[in-house]
C-alpha cells in the first residue's frame, strides 16, 4: 500500500466497507464531533448508524448537492449555519467524501483539494469513503496518490470487496499519528480477525500488477456501454452520464417488471433529491457493473429493455437473462 | 403530577432540559433506532449530541416544515423514503415534537393527534419536548392531559426552568412500563442528585394552585404586547405572530446594535429555513419573554426600537434599558 | 478556585458527584482505555456504570487493598498482569483515587505522590474523586494544592454537596489542555444547567473564608467523637479509627434494629473485603457525620447504643432520637 | 444449524469470535445491565472492551473460581453482594460462560444447568462463549442440544475459526425473539459482509457430516497426547489435566527459551489466580492443539522438552521443529 500510494502510511485491513468507514471515522472524531457529508452518503444513509456507534455518538450533518456531490459553497454555508447557533452545537471535526460517490459521480482532483482546504482551515480532517476508489482513480486518470493525500485526504477507506475481493477493505491513515490507537479500536469492534493472513492475501493480490485498476477500468467501461445502450431505448431516461460503474435511469414500472422477470437484479433507488423527479408509473433504478460483467450480458439486458419497451410485451421465459448460475446484471453488493 | 395530568404516570425530576429530553429519548429508543423530528428541533440542533449520547448512537432524522412544525405529509414522506432504502437503515422508533416549538409555534391538539396516530401506526412512540409546554397549554386553552397523552404523547419532558423554576424539569411516562429501568438510566447519567428534595420542592411549588399556567400566561401575553409594539416599528418585520413566549423579527443591523447598546440581551437566530430570507444589512432576532418580564420593560424596548429606527441615532447612555440589575429584556435561558 | 488551589486551572460546575466523576473520567480516557481504581471505589461500585457511559465504554479495573486504599505494589502488579496478556487488552489510561475514600480512609501526600508517579510513568493520568476532599485536606493538615496537583493529581472532582452545598461539585483540570472540549462534553451530557449562576453561588459561598474547611473539620471531629463513644459500647466493634467523617462498626443485628427504631438513619455496608468478617447475627454499618451533626445528637446516639447494648431492651418510643424534623444522625447523602 | 441443534433458532454469521461474543451480549443486555462472568473470561480479559462497546457501556463483573470456572456458590455470593449495595448498581442481566473455557476446562451439563437455573431465577439470561464449543461437546460426549439450550443456554456464540474455519462464527439465539433487531445490530457494527455466501459456505462445510466434531475430537486427543508426554518431562509441571485442546504447564524459563529457539510458538500466560503459583525462574505456558496438529509434531515437541530438560543444552539449529512452513505446535489463534 505504501508503494501504491507513494507515501508513508498506516494501513489496517477489515472485512467490510461499513467497518472501514466507521472505524476510520471513529479514529478521527470524538463523540462530541460533527461529521459533514452529503445527505445521501453511504455513511449516513446506508450504514444503520455505524458511524454513530463507532464514534460514540457523533453527529452527522447531511449537505445537499447535485448528483451526490458537495460543493465548496454548500460546505461553507453549512459550517456557517452551524457556527451561528447560539450554543449547544457539536464541533465540526470531519468532512467525509465518497469517491466515486453513491450517484456514480467522481470529484475532480481540484474539487477534492478545494473542499479539503476549507475543511482543514476549519480544523477538520478529511475522510474519503473509497469503496469505489479504484473506479474513481481510473475515471480521473490520475495516480492513487494524486486522488487522495496529495489532494488533502487524511484517511481513506479503500475498498476491494466491490472490485474483485472476497471481503477486504483497508483503512489508510496518511498521517500515521492518527492511527496511534487504531489497533485497539479495531480489536474492540471485533474487526481483528484471528487469521489476518486471509485478508492480507486478498489485498496483496488486489494491488498486484495493477489488477485493481484493470478491474475498475473494465467495470467503468461496461457502465459506459450499458448507458450508451439504454440511451437508445426510448422508454428509459438516463439520469446522468456514468462516470464510474453505476448507471441510473428512470424507466416505466412495466419495463422494470419485465427486466426483473428476465432475471435481472438491481436496486430501485429512492427518488428524492438529488434524484430527478419521476412519474407515478415510473421507477428510478440503479445498475451496477463490476469486474465480472461481460459485454454479452450488457447487450442482452439492453436488448430486452429495447424490445420490451417497444412491444410492451415480454416474449417468453426462454428469453430469461442468465449466464451460468449468475444473474446477468449483477449488482455488486450493497452500495 | 398525576393530579395535574389526570392519569397514572411515572415521573422523574432532573435539573436540565437537555437531560430531560435525552433521558426520555434514551428510555424509548435503542441505539439502532431512528428519531424523527423537525430539522431545527432543539434535540437535534442545540443539545450537542445529547440524544445520540443517551441513546447510544441512535440516528436523528430532521424533517423540514414551516415555522418549525412537522406536518403529517412530511412525516409520511420521510418515513416512506426511509423505508425505500434498499438496506442499511435504522429502525424508526420515535417521533419527537417540541411544544411550543423553537419558532414559538404551537401544534393544535388535532395536529398532535394526527402525527401521533401515524407514528403509532408505524410502531413508533411519541416524545414531546415540553420545555415550553406550559406556554402551549395556555395558548391552546386545553387541559395538560388534552395537550399530551390524550393526543397520543407517550413521554413528555416537562419544563419548569424557563417558566419560574431554578433548575427543574420532569420526565413523564404516560405508559409507566416504559420507565421500568429509568431509575438506573438516570443514575448512570449522573442526573440523580443526592438531595432530590430540592428538585421536588421546585416542582411542587411550580404546579401548586396553577402557578405554572399563570406564569406562562403572563409570558405569552408579554410576547403579544412585544409583537404588537414591534409591528408599529417601520424598520422591524415580524416573522410570525407569536403563539407562545417567543417573538422573531428581522431588523436592520444598525438597530440591533442600538438595542444591544441599550442593554437588551437576546439571540441572533440563524437565517436558514424555516426562517424567512433576510437582507445583508439585516439580522434575524429572537426575543423571549418570561414570567418576570414587565410591561414597562416591553414598552421601553419598543420605544427605543421606534426612536432608533426613526432617527438612526441612539440618544444617550442614560437611555440604557435596565431594571435593577437585570437586563430589561431577558432571554429566558438557552433555548 | 484558582486562589484556593494556588494555580492555573480550568474549572466546571455540575450538580452531582457522579456527574463530576464521570465527566472527569470521560475527558481523560478514550473508549479503549482502562481506568484503575480500588475495587470498592464509588466510580466502579456505586455509579451504575456512569464512567462506562461517559467514556463510551472504557474498562474499569478494580484493585484490592486494605480499607479501600490502593498501594503502589498492588497497582504495579495489576499493571504488570494487564500488560502480560498476550493480546486484546485495553490501554491503561487513568488511575482514579478517592480521597477521603469509601472506607473513610485518607491517602497521605506521600502515598498519592508515589501512586501518581507510577501512573505517570505508565503514561496514565491521575483522577481524584474528591467528594470528601475537604475532609481529607483538614485530616492531612496540608493545603488543597499539596493534597492535589502538587502530589501529582491531574483532575479533581471536588465535592460540595456532602459538605454544606445544595447540589454542587466542581471538575478541576490542573492541566487546562485536558479540558479543551469539556464545555461540549458537559453540554451533551445534559449537565450544563441554564441558570448556572445558582451553581456558581454555591461554590462561591462554599470556598468563602474557609467555610468548606471549617465544615469538614466539624464533620471529622464529630466522627471522632462518635467513634470514641462507640469504642466504649461493648457490643460494638469499630472497624477502623475514623480519619474523615465516616465511622464503620460491626454491631449485633438487635442493636441495629434498636437504633433504627430510635430514628437513626444509616447504611448497612456489604461485608466483603476489605471489610472485616462479621458474624451471622451481626451487621456492618456505616455512619456518616456532616457539617450539621451536633454533639448532642452524637451523644444521644451513643447513649442509646450503650443502653440498648447493655439491657438488650429499648426503653420507649419517647426515646426516639429526633432533632426538629431531621433524623438525629444524618447520613450525608448517598456515598 | 437448526438440524444440528434440534430446535428452532435464529442464527447469524460473523467473521470473528470477539464479534460473535460482543454482538450476542449487546443483543441481550442494556447499557445499564451487568454481565457476570469468570474474572479471566475472554469477554472481559481479551476483547479490549468489545462487550462494553457493543452493549453501550454495560458493566462486567468478574467472579473468581478454580480453573476458570464459576460455581453456583460464587455466583450466588456475587449476586448477593451486588444487591446489597445501598444504591447505584447496574442490573444483573447476563451470565456468560465460556465452554470450553480459557483454562481448557469444561463445565458439566449439570453445572451449566445449575448456573443457568440460578441466573434465570434472578431474571438474567445465559450466554455461552462457544469459541471452543465443539471441543466441549466431544469432551462431554453429549449432543450439541444437551450442551446448550437443554441446559439453559439462551444465546450461543459458536466458533468455527479455531476449529478449521477460515473466519466464521455463528450467533445462535435459542429464543428467536431475542434476535428481533439483530440484523440491525450486526449491520451497524460493520459485521454484515457484502458477500455473506462466503461465511455461509464455511459454516455449511463445518457442520457437514460431523466435520466439526471430528476436528475437535482430533484436537482434544492431541492435547491429551501432549499432556501425557509432558507429564514424563521432570522439569515440566502440568497445571491441570486437559479436558479440551489446551495444555497448561509450568516450565523453567530456560526450557521456554529452548523450545522457542526450536521454532515452537505459544503464549506465556499470566500467572495470577486461578493459575498456580510459579517460581521466579519459571514461566507458565499455554499450548493449543488444533485440527491440524499431527502426532509427529507433538512427539518432536515433547522430545525436545525432554532432552533440553535433561541436558540443559540444546543440540543444534538443525533440531529446529518445523513442519513445512508451519511452526510445529501451532497456537490456534488468540484464545
Amino acid at each position: 500500500l505504501r508503494e501504491t500510494f507513494e507515501c508513508e502510511l498506516a494501513a489496517f485491513l477489515v472485512a467490510s466497507g461499513t467497518a472501514a468507514n466507521a472505524l476510520a471515522l471513529g479514529a478521527i472524531t470524538p463523540p462530541w464531533g460533527a461529521i459533514f457529508c452529503h445527505e445521501r452518503a453511504h455513511v449516513t444513509a446506508d450504514e444503520c448508524g455505524a458511524p454513530e456507534m463507532f464514534t460514540g455518538g457523533a453527529k452527522i450533518i447531511g449537505i445537499g448537492g447535485d448528483r451526490g456531490k458537495i460543493d465548496v459553497d454548500a460546505l461553507h454555508e453549512a459550517l456557517a449555519r452551524f457556527k451561528a447557533r447560539p450554543s449547544g452545537h457539536s464541533k465540526p471535526t470531519v468532512l467525509s467524501l465518497a469517491q466515486a460517490n453513491e450517484c456514480g459521480a467522481i470529484y475532480s482532483v481540484a474539487e477534492i483539494a478545494a473542499l479539503s482546504s476549507l475543511a482543514h482551515a476549519e480544523g477538520m480532517l478529511v475522510h474519503m469513503d473509497g469503496a469505489r476508489f479504484a473506479n474513481a482513480v481510473v475515471g480521473l486518470g490520475v495516480s492513487p496518490a494524486e486522488a487522495s493525500w496529495k489532494a488533502g485526504v487524511d484517511v481513506l477507506s479503500l475498498g476491494a470487496s466491490k472490485n474483485g475481493g472476497l471481503a477486504c477493505e483497508a483503512v489508510l491513515f496518511f498521517r500515521p499519528t492518527h492511527a496511534c490507537d487504531f489497533r485497539l479500536q479495531r480489536k474492540r469492534s471485533g474487526h481483528t480477525v484471528a487469521k489476518g493472513r486471509f485478508l492480507g492475501a486478498q489485498m496483496s493480490a488486489y494491488l498486484d500488477e495493477g489488477f485493481w485498476l484493470d478491474a475498475a477500468r473494465h467495470a467503468n467501461r461496461q457502465a459506459a456501454r450499458l448507458a450508451a445502450g439504454l440511451a437508445l431505448v426510448p422508454a428509459a431516461r438516463l439520469a446522468w452520464q456514468p462516470e464510474a460503474n453505476l448507471v441510473f435511469a428512470t424507466i416505466p414500472r412495466k419495463l422494470d417488471r419485465a427486466l426483473r422477470a428476465s432475471g435481472a437484479e438491481y436496486y430501485e433507488w429512492p427518488a428524492s433529491p438529488p434524484v430527478p423527479r419521476i412519474g407515478s408509473n415510473e421507477v428510478f433504478i440503479r445498475l451496477a457493473t463490476c469486474f465480472a460483467t461481460t459485454s454479452e450480458e450488457i447487450d442482452r439486458f439492453v436488448g430486452i429493455a429495447a424490445r420490451a419497451a417497444t412491444s410492451g410485451i415480454l416474449r417468453s421465459r426462454s428469453e430469461r437473462v442468465t449466464c451460468g448460475s449468475r444473474p446477468a446484471i449483477q449488482s455488486a453488493g450493497a452500495r
